[in-house]
């Protein structure tokens, strides 16, 4: 049986439920009951249902048609892996298909309506935003919501929830005890006056407890919900999940295990472990938390309270065990990029001639990734890397498979995109690499990207200022020249926790979270000219204090070389030049001593010398 | 009898009615029933009932107490002005109270409650949103609001509704007839679901009716509602303003004349010149449009749109007519302008021993309104000049009057921010002068100010980017420094109308409206050092197209020379004095031929040498 054939039966299984529950249309989107940015197997059921494997798109079935709908990035594979299903792609201008795109879709290809169409979802894997959107604009066509999941029967040898055992994150690292972090964000409570948190995101809940796990690709958290309650915390997880080591670090710290799927059964209960919620106004991030909790909650009519998880505030702010684990973890980074670049460069000499390496974009990746993994405290890549050659990055999220992987030559650019997964923090690197000799637009178009870079990472600005407000900085000189870049210029990343954290970036659209003395911030400018080539340049750095009155600037945590071969330098300012001459200077002073091969030492000297 | 007495009896009279009117507090805003940024004498209750005269402040009377809010501008001058009342002054963070920190004020010094404390205020007098955030306030704290006004009975001599004559904006001038410009408003409203518009704003009103007055200080409207409904149009204005060839007019183009004091009972009726209002879904701005208007509108539950109005957004964005008005605008205020650069000069070196010269900040604008009323098609100053000289420049709202007015001497900045009415456009500039030697410091605060100036002003910009996303390339610079401004950077220009036109504004604070083709805009970043100097260099620009494809950028319509005299050139970078150079030489071409004394040409090709 083909792949597609798979498909059309398990679509036709679907429907077969769909009419015996006279259900019109079902939908499944591309998150899971944690809101995360990677799902567990267990709640891929828009991929079981579809065979589409990126990692946005929602899935709509009626008793007649089935929609897949997916950004630009996913056009072409979603096409691909959908040939000779009951799927049609409908080509979506954000990651996913927006409530009134799907509800107008459904109206328009759902035939058999009765008096009382219905059209089911499961509660659990949608966010309690998405389903009320999602309910306004089936109510103004006549439809109404169920909460179902025929996927309980119908996927056969359906992946358990993650069984892998917790680990704790040693106090030294984590910076601050779990007694510290609850009191911390039982005071965030008491200013929103609330009582009580539900917290169902994974690195929330990781964070708060100095917990870690591996039960989600390239992120070390555990699948699990927290019920922070004024006088206890609950913990909802399978118990194989908890050793005994673990089991004790939970008692000392006053933490109640509960079996993971019977959280909402307890709040549809108001009562937890003998404590009753009557009394308790709950808080919950409705951009977050699923469905299903807000529903049980609801049940009852429970006081909520709907604002963005104090947690996400607090984590943001790094402690300094956090920053000197940062700075662990970057100078580990930097050995292993260090030792990859030279590799990359030998490399790339071997064949000058022969018109192809012999390495491909997922050759490298593979060469970089296993130099981290020498690393002491390696755990994990914190994303797939983008590995990207000529043409291909100019594709934003590009990552390489085996088919699309292509060799690479002595000339043009390659971009990396890259992060590791230290116990002691977390990493996000992109480099943009001269391979051989390069067009004049690409040496423009990386110079520009760098002068952005540049003048962003330069930037001094006043208690009070958000990244949106700090932006453009980045993008000034590119704009000059019309070119521009569609993804945000940085994000938070986690201490050994998430790669991409809230609730600060620097985008375009309006973000008030405020930037922060201890946040780190990636600064990450692009430009990718479609068919022809892509630069980025990215650094991790830790916004520190410039006075004692308010005033902030940031400072590179990264520790790598930028590939100097690419820059028309009459394009760059004094203090462009100036503030590249130092960073190279720092970072050889930083990898240098760690650095036991001389072939890898007279590489960096002359990655980093003076210009 | 003293001021301070007469205010004083005043307030008792005020008591007596609220004791007869069983009213705990009574409310005084800064506005007037157009929310207008200037607010003709008939509405100045607040000045009227404590003497307080500052463009921006709040005046609470209870019983036993008098409160004053007023911002930082103001606090001196509100306790000079209220010494000896009952009033006490309340340094206020922002311009005006909030409603919270009124209604806490309120609840801590009323005295005699009642079971059914009131609050009064006059509906007309205070926008929508203002009203409807006091009532939830001071729901709060258990009390309830009434629309009256006292001032009715208590203020003898109570100045008029304006009556000056109305007066016609020439379709050359305005660019598009009152027929297209309803249709586009019908359009916007089409757009919306609303079919009816209420408008209160009287540049608004004046726009769209291709009108102009003299009721307002400094800005060419006058008093009067709009009422756009679906095939007729109602202007409210006392009949006293409509000259016969203004009658005429508005025959012509449909426009139905009702008095100006019958809007709400024509509204309450829910019937307007035999059209039932009934079946419509009427719009109106909460954020301008007093509560009256909501309230008249809420007596029969009209179905109603509250959003901006679409008049801001279509008049913001300047037709052919409007931008050639605006050149010609800007040829005659460069003109004055330089001709009083010259005069300025001449006088600064007369006495250059003497320590004093003979002018004073009152002076100096006096001369160059004189200089300004010279050129054809004067009309006014657009706004209240400021002219601030040495520490009096760190003052940013500073107007001089005979109280605080201080002599010039040769040495240190004036900063010099002004404006004209011409019938073809509005202008405003600041330029900061050096009027003899200089500080480090000041050269350098001019010269960081200037590269704000110029970074923003060079910026080219995709299409969809707002005010605030560009805002910080201002800033960049100062910021280095640990400097920066407390006010906005820019903000939109009438087309011989208000001096401050929204919706766009470049801003720290989130503005969503887009820059779009067309629009003016100032920019105008400045630095104030409290005691010793301030800066500030401000041209109005004109947004226009830089690509096809949506890419924009600015060019100054502002034509004056900017001292070059306390540049640090060392910290000018050379696109910076590329622009400058550029400018200036622009501006020479563009003035020169309407230069037509010796002196005056020599004086402008010395300002505008090439660096």
């Amino acid at each position: 049986m083909t792949k597609a054939d798979i498909i059309t039966r398990r679509v036709e299984s679907l429907r077969a439920w769909m009419r015996k529950e006279d259900i019109a249309a079902y939908i499944f989107p591309s998150t899971d009951p944690h809101s995360g940015e990677y799902v567990p197997d267990r709640w891929k059921g828009r991929e079981w249902i579809s065979g589409f494997n990126g990692s946005a798109g929602t899935a709509v079935v009626t008793l007649t048609s089935a929609g897949l709908w997916t950004d630009s990035r996913y056009w072409l594979a979603a096409e691909e892996q959908t040939a000779g299903t009951p799927f049609e792609v409908i080509r979506c201008g954000r990651n996913v298909a927006t409530a009134e795109e799907l509800a107008a879709w459904i109206e328009s290809h759902e035939a058999e309506r009765g008096s009382e169409a219905v059209v089911g979802l499961d509660a659990r894997s949608n966010t309690t935003e998405s389903v009320e959107e999602m309910k306004e604009q089936l109510a103004l066509r006549g439809f109404s919501i169920v909460d179902v999941d025929p996927l309980v029967d119908l996927w056969e040898d359906r992946p358990e929830v993650p069984q892998a055992p917790i680990e704790i994150q040693p106090l030294e690292l984590a910076g601050r005890s779990v007694a510290q972090k609850l009191d911390d964000i039982r005071g965030e409570l008491r200013r929103n006056r609330a009582d009580a948190l539900v917290v169902s995101q994974l690195d929330e809940i990781a964070w708060a407890l100095n917990l870690r796990g591996t039960d989600v690709h390239c992120t070390p958290v555990f699948v699990s919900y927290l019920l922070v309650l004024p006088k206890k915390v609950l913990l909802y997880v399978n118990r194989k999940k908890v050793t005994p080591e673990v089991a004790a670090y939970l008692r000392e710290n006053g933490i109640v295990v509960h079996p993971y799927d019977t959280l909402e059964a307890d709040l549809v209960d108001s009562q937890v472990d003998g404590v009753s919620l009557k009394s308790l106004a709950i808080q919950f991030d409705p951009a977050t938390t699923n469905y299903s909790i807000c529903d049980a909650l609801a049940a009852w009519n429970a006081k909520v309270v709907r604002k963005t998880s104090p947690i996400m505030a607090l984590r943001a702010i790094k402690n300094e065990a956090e920053i000197a684990g940062f700075r662990r973890a970057m100078l580990k980074d930097g050995v292993a990029m260090v030792k990859f670049l030279r590799w990359l460069e030998e490399q790339s000499q071997v064949l000058p001639e022969a018109g192809s390496m012999e390495l491909t974009e997922l050759s490298v990746d593979r060469k970089l990734t296993s130099l981290r993994a020498e690393q002491e405290g390696f755990r994990d890549i914190s994303f797939d890397t983008i590995a990207g050659y000529g043409a291909h990055a100019a594709i934003v999220h590009y990552e390489a498979t085996p088919e699309t992987d292509v060799p690479l030559k002595p000339q043009g650019l390659l971009l990396l995109d890259s992060g590791a997964q230290y116990q002691d923090g977390t990493t996000d690197i992109t480099r943009t690499i001269a391979l051989g000799p390069l067009t004049e637009q690409e040496r423009r178009d990386y110079t520009l990207v760098l002068k952005g870079h540049i003048r962003l990472a330069t930037a001094v600005f006043p208690k009070g200022t958000t990244g949106t407000q700090l932006d453009v900085l980045a993008r000034y000189a590119m704009w000059q020249d019309h070119k521009n870049y569609g993804h945000g210029t940085g994000h938070g990343v986690g201490s050994y926790l998430s790669v991409h954290e809230g609730p600060h970036q620097f985008r375009m659209n309006w973000m008030p979270a405020q930037l922060q003395a201890g946040m780190t911030v990636t600064i990450e400018p692009g430009i990718y000219i479609a068919g022809s080539h892509g630069a980025r340049t990215e650094n991790t750095m830790l916004i520190v204090p410039d006075s004692e009155d308010g005033w902030m600037r940031m400072e590179p945590l990264t520790l790598c070389p930028i590939d100097t071969t690419p820059i028309v330098w009459e394009m760059m300012a004094p203090d462009e030049i100036e503030y590249l001459n130092n960073y190279h200077a720092h970072v050889r002073e930083a990898l240098l001593p760690l650095l036991h091969d001389e072939a890898d030492r007279e590489f960096l000297k002359l990655k980093t010398e003076r210009h």
